[in-house]
C-alpha cells in the first residue's frame, strides 16, 4: 500500500528516570519511525531545566551525537509525527514545551481530538492566542488553566473537555504522565527498563531498547510516574473500548504485540481466514512487500498454494523528486517495486495486500504483473472494505476518493483489471483478531463511537488557520 | 566599538497596500540590518492568509528568491532581531504570528517592556502559556484578550497594560498600526512610496526603495493605516519624551535623518564639540573605523590637526570560529583593524572613537597604534562615560563590567594607557545634539524615566524560563 | 549479512541518443543504488560540450530536478560507487571526466585491475600525474596516450596494458563505448529503448526505464555505438570466463536476469539444493532478511518444513551515529531486526542466509533468537564457506578476518552458537548455478585467474597515495 | 569601484616549519581575502602525508576549527581565488595537490601563463590528460617531467618553459620554494614568524599572524626553504622588472606595504597629484567608499577643500539574490552606498575614486548624488584611463566594454554625467608612486612586456575546454 497509504499521525516515547534518558528516547523513536516519518522530537529534563531539540525529517536526521548529549537530563519524552503537505510545519513539530503558571511543561500527543475546533474556540473566547494548528496545543491550554490548585485535579479538568483519540505523554519537572482516551482508541503501553519506567505507542520499541513489557495502559487510565513509584487512576467514566482495529492490519510494526500476540501472528491468521473465505485455485500466492507478507504466508500456508516473492523491493527509493506518472508506464509502481519475470510468467497468481485505498496503486501493480507475464490474477484483501473517514487520527483520503465507498466489488474489481477480488468480511476479521475484544470499525461500517464537529480535527484547525509558514 | 559592543535588540518596518511588499520590505530589512544580524523574518498577509517566513541569520542569508515569491499579498511587515546568546533562538525570531479570536495577528517590536514579568505572571495566572521569551508574545497575549469587542479599545487597554521602551507594528488582515511608547524611546519613522504608507525605524530604509520621508512617528502615537487612509490617536497620557540619544551616537546609521539631520552630521558636531572642550597639541587625527569616522572628521576640522586613515578595516571578518586572545598579541583587534605605520610612526595621534565599554578593546587598540610607532596617543569619546546600565533594549555588559561605572578618568586612561583621555560632557553632548529635544541620557547620569522591576527585562524573563532549545 | 557485508566496487550505466538521457541515466543508477551506495555522479554530452555532476551520496540525494535539467544532451554515463572508509572522497567520484590532445573523454568503471601499481608507476615515469587514487585515472591515462592516431587503435593498446576485473563504459563527443575484459567478471548488459541503446551492470535497471534485454556484452567484447549503430570487437585473445559467482549469490538485485534466470530463482536453487545437502529436523525455515529471503523460500520448498517470517526488519535504519556495539546487547543485530518471539518461541529453527564473514553477525543473530525462545538453531548458508580475498572488485574483509579462513567448520559452528551448521557444497552451488558456464570462484577455493602484483588495488594505490583530503 | 570591478585571480601563502602552520596559514589567507573571495584552500604537510581541504567560499566559509586540526604537520601553503563565473568550479580550486613520480607537490599560483594554450597542447600531445582548466595544472604537468633526476634541475626546465605572470609557492614533503616570474608582475615577499619562514602575496599577512618583513622574492628569484635553512636562485636571465601598478592603485589593501611605503599612502600621493593636475573650485571633497578613500584625503589636503563623507556604505551587502537593475532606479548603487543629503545637498563637490571601467556605475553614483542635491559634481580618477585588457591576471572586461577605450575624455564625462572629469596622467601616477621603480603600465598604454599568444589565458583554456560541471 503506497503512494496512497492512509497515514497515521503519530509515536510516543517516555521515560523515567535512567541515566542515558535521551539516548532511549532516541532509539524509541527509531523503533517507531514507522508511526511518522515528518518531524522528530524529544524533550528531557533535568529536574531543573528542560532541554529540547526538533526538526523535520527522520529520527537519524534529526538527531546526532551532540544533540543526544546535550539533552541533559533523566527523564525524557519523545515524539514521530506524520502530517500531510499544508501542515508540515516545524511549529507543529512535537513534543510541544510551555512555560505556564505552574512552571514547564512537555506533551506529546497520538491521536485526534473530536471536538478540538469548539476547545479552540472557547479558548480563544477566553483571550488563548495560538501558534499552532495541533490538538496538542488545545491540550495544554487546558492543563495551564489555573482552575485547581492541584495538578492532577487541572489534568482530570482537561480530560474532562477533550474528546476523541488520544494516547498522551505529559512530562514536568517531577513526573511523567500516561494517558489514554477511554475508549483507548490509540494503543499505549508501559514498560520497564532495569529501574526505570517507560512508555509507548507499541512495544516494539521496548524490544530495541531491552525493555520488558508490563502491561496495556488502560482505555482511560492515567499513569502516574514520578519518584514515589507508580500510580493509577481513571478519573472519567467507563465506556466500551474501541481499539483501532487498522493497527493490526496495517499500521503497527509486525514485531509489536497487542493482546498477547504479534501483529504478524495476527495478520498471518487475517491471511488464512481470507484463504478460506475466498478460496482460488491458483499456483502461487505472491504479497505485495512489506505490507502484505505476513497475510500472505497465511494464505498461503491454509489455501496449500506455495508461497513466493512475487515482486523485489529497492530499498533505496527514498525521497525521489520524480512525479508518480513521469513519462513511463507503471511508473510510480516500477520505482518501488519491480515483478520477478520468471516467477510470475505463465502463472495463476494469488496476490495479497492489507488494503485498496484508491484504487489506482492496485491498477498499477496488477498491470505490471500482467506485463510480466501472469496468466491470471487473483486480488485479497487482508480486511473489509474501507468506505468510511477516520476521525481519530488516521490520514485516508477522503469518502469521494476511497474507490470501495464508491463502488461495489464488482467495479472495484473491474476497475483494477483483477480476474477476482476478494475482501475479508468484518466478522472474519474479528474472529481472527480475536474476537472477544472491543475494536472500533468505524471506516468499514461507518460506526463512530464519538461524533466529531464536523470534519477531521486537522480539518477543521487547518480551515481555521490562515497562517501559511514557508 | 568591537567584540564589547552594546547591542540594541531590533529594528521594524512594515508596508501598507503595494504590489510588492514582500519585496520593499526585504530591502527595508536589509537597510535596517545593523539594527539587528541574529534572526529576520517577513510576514505578508493577501487580506485573506498570512504568510511568513524567518530564520536565524542575516536577511540576505533568510531570504531567497522563492521566499519573497510565496510571500503573497500587499500588506507586510518585517523585522531584524539581535540577542544575547542564551536565547539566539528561532523560537524568539520576529515578527510573531498568532491565531485568537478575532483572526490572525502579526506583531514586531523593538524595545523592551520594563515590567514583562509582572505581567507574564498575571497572564499566567490567568493560563495563559508561553512559547518563547520575547516582551512580544506579552504584547500579543494582551491584545488577544477579549476584554473589548472593539480593536482599538483592546489596543487601548493592552498599551495601557506594558510600560517601557517599544515601537511596534502590529498587522491584521484589514490594518497595520504603528505605535511608539509615550516617551519615545525608540525611534520609528512614517514615509510613503507611490500609495502606499511605510513604517520603518530609521528613514535609511525609505532611501533604499525610494520612499519619501513623511514625518516621525510621535511619542505615544497609534498610527491605523487601513483602506480608509492613516488616522492617528494618541489614547496615552502625555509625558516627557525621552528618545534614547545612543541611537544619534552609535546605533542609527549615518545616513539616517532625526530632527531633520543626518546621524553624521550631528555625529560630526560632536567630534567638533569634543575638540573644543578637550584640546589637544598633535599630528593627525584618527578614527577607530567605522564607528568613529563621523566624530573624527568633525574633530580634525574644528582642531585643524589633519585627518588620516589610522587603521584599514577588514572588510571580510566575518564569523571566525577563533577565540579573541587565541595565540597572537592584540588579536582581537588585529583580526578587523590593522594600523597603518607610515601614517602613524613617530606621529602624535589623536584618535576618536564613539565610546568606551569594558576599555579592553580601547586598551588593545592603543597598545597597537603604539607597536606603529606612535609618539603620543590621545584618546576621544564623542559622548560621556557609560556608568548605568540601559533598561529600554540596549544590551550594555552589566555594570560591574562598564569600566566607567567602576573607575574615574585618570584610572580610565591608565587602564587604555592612552597619554591623554577626553570625553564629551552631557552639557556638551546635548548642546551638539541640538539642545532643544528631550533625551533620555540615563546610561550616563542613571536618571531613568521609568523604574524597571529588578533587573533588564531579558535577564527577568530568561531567569523564569527553565526551557533550553538545542 | 549486515556491518561486516562485503562490499562491491560499482555500478555502470550509459545511453546512446535518448531525448532523455538524463534522466534515464538518473533512473538506471537508481536501480544500480543497491551496488554502491558512497557516490554518485552522470556525464553527458549534447555533441559539443560534455556536462557532470557527481557528488558523495545515494542518487536520491546527488541529484535534484535542477541539476538534471542543466545536464543536456543526449547521450549520458552515470556512476554509482562505493569504497572503504579512507578513500571515500569526492575527487575519486566517477565518472571521471578528461580533457586531452583528442578532445574530451568520461570513464565509468566498476572492477578493479590487478596491476594498477606497475602500470601507475610506469605512468608515473613517464611524467604522469595523479589526482584520484582509483583505476579509472589509470585507464584515461593509457587512453590518453597518443600512441595511435586511430581511437580504436588507442583503445585496444590501453587494453593490451591493463589486466584484472573491468566493466567500463567510456563517452566521447562521438560514442558511447562498453567494454568487459577477457574473463568477464563482472557483468554488463545492452539494451534498448526505443531507437537507443542502452549499456549497464545489471537487467534490473532496464526494467524500471521500460528498456528491453538484447544480450550480455560477451567478455572480452569491446561494443561501440555512434551515430552508425553498433559494432563489436573482440581485440584480446580468447581466455576462459570467470563470471563472479558471488554476484549471483549476493550483490546483484534478486529481479536481475543473468543465463536466463532471475537471481530470485538461482538462490531459490541454492536454498533447494542446501536443503538436500543439509537436511534437519525442524519446525519452522526463516531468513535473515533480505540477503537470505530466496534461498529459504528454496529451502523450506524442498525441505517440506513450513517457512515463516522469523525477524522483522527496521526499514528506517539509515545512518545512525550510534557505535554497533554501544550500551545493548545485541544492539547492532536488533537496531536492523527484531525476532519475532511468538513465531520462534519453542521451536526448532532453520534460518538460511547467504553467507558469513566474521561470523560476529551471525552470532549476534543467534543470540537475539534464543532470546526469544528458540529451542533449536540450525544454520544453513546457501555458498561454500569464504576463505580467499577477491581482487576483482569485492571489498571482503582481509584473510584473517574471515572466520572460515581461520577456522574449521565445527570451529564456527561453536563460535556462533548454532546447534549446528551447513554450508553449502561447491559442487552443489555450481549445479544449483546450472552447471555448464565457467565461474571464477576464488574466494572459496584460492584459484584466482589473473595474479595479483601484491594485495588489493585498492591497498596498493592507497598505500602509494600520501595525500588526505579532509 | 563596484559591480564592475576588475578582479584578480588570487592570493598565495606559505609558511615553513611553524607549530601552528595550518592556523597561521588561515590567518594569512584571511589577510589576503581581497585578493580573492570565491575559493580558499589550505594544504599541509607533515613530512610524510600531505593534507588538504579546499572549497568554494570565503576562508571564514570553507574553514572551521576541526578543519585546521585535521591539516597537520609544520608547512604548509595557502591559497585565495577570485574567478569569473564560466569556471568557478571547485575542482579548479588551489593549492592543486597531485601525485608523480617523486612523491606529492602542492603548488598556490598567482598570476596568469601567456603561453598556456601552447604548453597545454604541447603536454596533451605527449599522453596528458587535464582535469582543471588552471594553469597551475601546466605548471605541475612540467614539474612532473622525469626530464631531470634533480628537482631543482626539473624546475629550471618548468620555469623555462613557462612564460607571463607567476608568483608561486611550491610545496613538496621537504621544503617550500617560493618563485617569482623574471618581470616581477605579481607581488611575493618573505617575512619571518619567530624560527618559520613565510611567503605572501602582501605584508598584511604578516601584520596578522605578527610576523616581520624581511624582503620583496625578487623577480625571477627562486627562494629554496628547508631545514638546511634558505637558499635563493636566478635560473632565470636578467629582464626589465615590470610591477603591475594596478596592485598600487586598487588591488592591494592600503595597509600592505611596497617599495618602503604603505599602499594607502602611495594611494594619499596619487590624490595629491591629482588635485595639482586636476584643480577645481568646490565645497567638499568625498570618495566612493572604501576604493577612493586614500586618494580623496590626499586630494583634500593638497587642494584645502575640505574631505567629508558623502555616501554611507551598507556593511550588509552580502550576496543579495537581486538583480542590478532590479525595479528601482539607482539601485545597483543605493543597495551598497546612499549618498548622505546634508552633506551633499548644495554643494559642489569633488568625488574621488580610483577607476572607471565600464562607466555605469560612476554614472549612477553620480546620479544619486544629484538626486541629493549636488550642484555641481566633479570626478576625479586617481590613475589614467584604462584602455588596453590585461593579460597578466586581471579580469577586466573585455576592450569594447572599457569605456575609455572606446571615447575619449569628453565623452566619457558626458556619459556619466559629470561636471567635469580628471584623469591623473601617466607620468603623474609614476611621480607619484614613486618614478624610480620599473612598473607594467600595459593596461594604460598597451606596452606588453610579454606578448600573449591570443586572447586572456582564462579565454584560451576556457574555449579549448569543453567540459561544463554543475
Amino acid at each position: 500500500m503506497t503512494l496512497e497509504t492512509p497515514r497515521d499521525h503519530c509515536g510516543v516515547f517516555g521515560i523515567y528516570c535512567h541515566d542515558e534518558a535521551a539516548l532511549m528516547t532516541y532509539l524509541g523513536l527509531y523503533a517507531l519511525q514507522h508511526r511518522g516519518q515528518e518531524s522528530a522530537g524529544i524533550v528531557t529534563n533535568d529536574g531543573k531545566r528542560f532541554y529540547f531539540h526538533k526538526n523535520m525529517g527522520l529520527v537519524s536526521e534529526v538527531f546526532n551525537e551532540n544533540h543526544l548529549s546535550r539533552l541533559k537530563g533523566n527523564c525524557a519524552i519523545g515524539h514521530v509525527r506524520y502530517s500531510t503537505t499544508g501542515s508540515s510545519l516545524l511549529v507543529n513539530a512535537q513534543p510541544l514545551v510551555i512555560n505556564y503558571y505552574y512552571g514547564t511543561m512537555a506533551v506529546a500527543h497520538n491521536g485526534n481530538l473530536t471536538n478540538a475546533n469548539e476547545l479552540r474556540e472557547k479558548l480563544e473566547r477566553m483571550g488563548s492566542i495560538f501558534q499552532t494548528t495541533t490538538d496538542s496545543e488545545i491540550v495544554v491550554h487546558l492543563l495551564a488553566k489555573p482552575s485547581f490548585p492541584n495538578k492532577i485535579d487541572r489534568l482530570i479538568y482537561a480530560l474532562g473537555e477533550i474528546k476523541g483519540a488520544y494516547s498522551l505523554i505529559l512530562m514536568s519537572q517531577e513526573e511523567i504522565i500516561g494517558i489514554r482516551d477511554p475508549h483507548g482508541i490509540r494503543p499505549l503501553v508501559l514498560g520497564k527498563l532495569d529501574e526505570a519506567y517507560v512508555l509507548a505507542s507499541e512495544t516494539c520499541a521496548f524490544d530495541l531498547i531491552g525493555a520488558h513489557f508490563i502491561r496495556d495502559v488502560e482505555p482511560g487510565e492515567v499513569v502516574i510516574i514520578n519518584e514515589n513509584g507508580i500510580k493509577s487512576i481513571k478519573p472519567m467514566p467507563d465506556t466500551p473500548h474501541k481499539f483501532c482495529i487498522f493497527e493490526l492490519i496495517y499500521f503497527a510494526r509486525p514485531d509489536s504485540f497487542f493482546f498477547g500476540k504479534s501483529v504478524h501472528t495476527v495478520r498471518k491468521a487475517l491471511g488464512a481466514r481470507l484463504a478460506k473465505e475466498h478460496p482460488v485455485s491458483a499456483d502461487i500466492v505472491i504479497s505485495v512487500p512489506d505490507s502484505g507478507n505476513s497475510a500472505a504466508i497465511g494464505f498461503a500456508s491454509e489455501s496449500g498454494i506455495p508461497y513466493d516473492r512475487g515482486f523485489i523491493r529497492n530499498h533505496y527509493v527514498g525521497r525521489t523528486f520524480l512525479k508518480p506518472n513521469q513519462m513511463i508506464r507503471n511508473f510510480s509502481t516500477k520505482i518501488k517495486l519491480n515483478p520477478l519475470k520468471d516467477v510470475i510468467e505463465g502463472k495463476r497468481v494469488v496476490v495479497v495486500d492489507d488494503s485498496i485505498v484508491r484504487g489506482t496503486t492496485s491498477k498499477s501493480r496488477i498491470a505490471s504483473l500482467r506485463d510480466a507475464g501472469a496468466k491470471e490474477i487473483h486480488m485479497r484483501i487482508s480486511c473489509p472494505p474501507h468506505r468510511f473517514p477516520c476521525y481519530y487520527g488516521i490520514d485516508f483520503p477522503s469518502n469521494t476518493e476511497l474507490i470501495a465507498a464508491q463502488h461495489n466489488l464488482d467495479e472495484v474489481a473491474r476497475f483494477i483489471q483483477a480476474d477476482s477480488l476478494g475482501y475479508l468480511s468484518i466478522e472474519g476479521m474479528i474472529e481472527a483478531v480475536g474476537g472477544e475484544k472491543e475494536f472500533c470499525l468505524a471506516c468499514f461500517n461507518g460506526d463512530y463511537a464519538i461524533k466529531p464537529e464536523c470534519g477531521t480535527t486537522k480539518e477543521i484547525l487547518e480551515r481555521n488557520n490562515s497562517t501559511v509558514r514557508l
